[in-house]
């Protein structure tokens, strides 16, 4: 049994403004109807893989559970990091973690915002990596490269890999980003694979590699683990010691310093979708070099990708020539397709301006579920919320505003002031201002309501609350 | 005293995703906080001139009334169209409309969807152009071009015309669009000025001019003029006569005929805006020939135009060169700058893919307000609604939805079968599934609501209307 590691940490804003600082690449349905992550997730589910660890921060925890559920796999472990240390502290927290129950397991980690098409292939590799990891070798898996590739790392191989039978085999070194020239001879030489932060190993040997090569991480990450306190089915990392974790990758503390690593080779098709550019390839683009997504109409156009990211919204190209356009309802981002490696300069450009596109998202995720704004005026808001079954959102009240709800789906149990009731479909309740209210799903579907809220201040923080599941202030 | 006659029939498409057939560019606001239409009128509003009278579909004939409201401008005469027909009967229907008062009257026929920046100077050949209109010349005013434009007519004049002091010249020809040598030439040679569709004559001589020329328009539409009926101070061209008329341009059908010619030099700029292209042009690009409008970030752009049309969306450009870009909450374009004559097969695509937003607008006119769909689910659809003061919509029921309504701005008197209350900011109404409904705006400030809609089907067609003040059906 192999313990799936999901690293799902991560903040791209490479892919804005389908992926941004409070929703990221690997939560949102990039490529087809899945994300990424439940992509990652389903890939190592079933046969021969116990319940899967996932590592993630704070923010995207409710996210993780959703996800998970709407893809019918059982969480496992969520294991919260209070910031974000890069790979390496996450790693060895996972594995510390796991050495509770079976130090001598294999885990295989894997970054949860990358796409592999040929999965069944890919568990071949795993399998071939795995006889090497129970033998005490750390594995990476390395993509046989398609493209001359300058925007990622190479693993060097003592001999030519064979595509047909991937083998185990040793490794020379690691190689940084090449520029093109050095790309193109490694593409040629047969000896090179892309390196895609994929690794298979025991838990010994990796705890082992830890203290042998990067022995000042230990001692802060195991006292994280170790202090770390149970929260609604999550676990919480210490703060206080995690804050003491040195952020490195997992490569820079560990792999290359080691001697005992071997490589799969693995030539089943990869990418880590790093930017529209990368998402374009991946896209299937037609004869012209065409990739469109949602309700997206090409007209004479040529390597260029077009996505509407919204059943309301229609984005039309017309000429365009390696461009990349991506539309949604608060969002549009229009580059050359040379440039996709810049679009982090359009968000930094937006966070400037204090829009609050930057950063945030128009649906926001809630432990309870969803909301989102659908007008704005001067004195009123109307919201759109959604609640999943079971869930209840705090017990509070509001110093400015007035609030009605009205049920449009599924029946809510709302407490107002000492009252309770049920609220079904086309059913309406007022929340006077000052009024300790609460709403709940008890039902078996989601509940979808409108509110409208009226008052002179409209703002999330207005609100005082008086009793949450979530534990939230 | 002049007759202002604002011709307002248009519906170009070559600006969508902002002008639709269901909203043409003149009524929205393409440059600064004025619409084209409000514009045009103001221009024309003021001393020497007299009420105006416009020339419009029966479909705008709201918004006409509304924005003439807007700029503060008395309605004057509104003639409907009940199909357009080109300029030609139009401008007849128009001037035997004010045979009526004064057969010798003066009339400055404009389109109300151009721009010109220099409204003095306009005024200025205006009061030239008047004293050759008074002798019975049909008076054309005459653009000094400032490049060589192969998309207009040019008219060419006998001698160089002085931009210094223009002067009432004799016509020698209509230039019909030139190739790009040809306008080139134009350009260079001091004679030839763009023709602006900008017209003043008599009542009188245009008479003449269309019983000379165009003698079988004469009967048709005189007789949509005489059988034209009154209905609520608009004037409806009679429709059996109408279907009668030719549909020609007032060049073809008479300027190109007539002998009588006199053209008004004007230098103080002009445009068209007939596409995204000249629109560009006129918003002022910046040295890199970037412009940029609304919530809308360029990053290393050079000759692109850049527009977010709504508050709640930004639009980012990044390494865009030669581009148009045009963003709203439902539509987005992206076209090469070359290529912006062809917006209209972009209208097409989504025509045949009967898409709404090639001709439906996000925000829906109707005589008392307006409003629009702020999220549609299976079972529910929420509205934004706005009431004009003194507005009142149709007594009316529906088969298949109830409907919540929720004030947010203003007061509203509500009719809910035998019963009428007043309802204010922050309260609300059930109408049930059947019941007799009327929502009018009493008050003297605009009307907000919010109205959530639950049913089985949720049509704008589910309307029975037992009693409306705008005679609809």
């Amino acid at each position: 049994m192999i313990t799936p590691v999901l690293l799902s940490g991560g903040s791209g804003t490479r892919l804005w403004p389908l992926s941004r600082k409070s929703y990221p690449k690997q939560f949102v349905p990039l490529l087809g109807g899945e994300t990424l992550f439940q992509a990652a997730a389903r890939r190592l589910h079933g046969p021969g893989f116990g319940p899967s660890l996932v590592v993630t921060g704070s923010d995207f925890r409710f996210i993780v559970t959703e996800q998970l559920a709407g893809a019918g796999i059982d969480p496992g472990t969520i294991l919260l990091e209070p910031a974000g240390r890069n790979t390496a502290p996450a790693v060895l927290a996972a594995a510390l973690q796991l050495a509770e129950q079976d130090p001598d397991g294999l885990m295989l980690v894997a970054p949860s915002d990358h796409v592999m098409p040929d999965e069944a292939g890919f568990l071949a590799a795993v399998a071939e990596g795995a006889e090497a990891a129970r033998a005490g070798k750390l594995v990476t898996f390395g993509i046989a490269p398609d493209r001359a590739e300058t925007g990622y790392g190479y693993l060097e191989l003592a001999a030519p890999h064979d595509p047909a039978a991937p083998r185990a085999t040793d490794l020379v070194r690691f190689v940084e980003k090449p520029d093109a020239g050095r790309a193109a001879e490694m593409m040629a030489s047969g000896r090179h694979l892309w390196n895609a932060g994929l690794f298979l190993f025991s838990v010994r040997a990796i705890r082992e590699a830890f203290e042998a090569h990067a022995p000042a991480l230990c001692a802060p990450v195991s006292r994280a683990v170790a202090q770390a306190r149970p929260d609604l089915g999550f676990l919480r990392l210490d703060p206080e010691a995690w804050a003491e974790v040195e952020a490195i990758s997992l490569d820079y503390a560990v792999m290359e310093r080691a001697d005992n690593l071997a490589v799969v080779p693995f030539a089943g098709g990869w990418s880590d979708l790093g930017d529209w550019q990368a998402v374009w390839r991946e896209s299937a683009p037609d004869a012209q070099g065409v990739a469109t997504s949602g309700r997206a109409t090409a007209i004479d156009c040529s390597n260029t990708l077009l996505r509407s990211e919204d059943d309301g919204l229609e984005i039309v190209g017309l000429g365009l020539e390696n461009l990349l356009a991506v539309a949604m309802p608060d969002a549009v981002l229009v580059a050359h397709k040379d440039r996709a490696q810049d679009v982090k300069s359009a968000v930094a450009a937006l966070t400037a301006r204090g829009a609050r596109q930057a950063e945030a998202f128009p649906r926001e995720h809630r432990p309870w579920g969803w909301f989102e704004s659908l007008v704005r005026g001067e004195r009123f808001q109307v919201k759109r919320i959604v609640v999943h079954p079971g869930a209840a959102l705090s017990l509070q009240s509001h110093h400015h505003r007035a609030e009605h709800w009205i049920v449009v789906e599924g029946t809510a149990r709302v407490t107002l002031d000492e009252e309770v009731q049920l609220v079904s479909e086309n059913q309406s309740v007022y929340i006077p201002l000052g009024a300790r209210h609460r709403l709940e799903n008890p039902g078996k579907l989601p509940i979808a309501l409108i509110e409208v809220q009226t008052g002179g201040y409209l703002g999330e923080d207005d609100i005082v609350r008086f009793d949450d599941a979530y534990a939230r202030d």
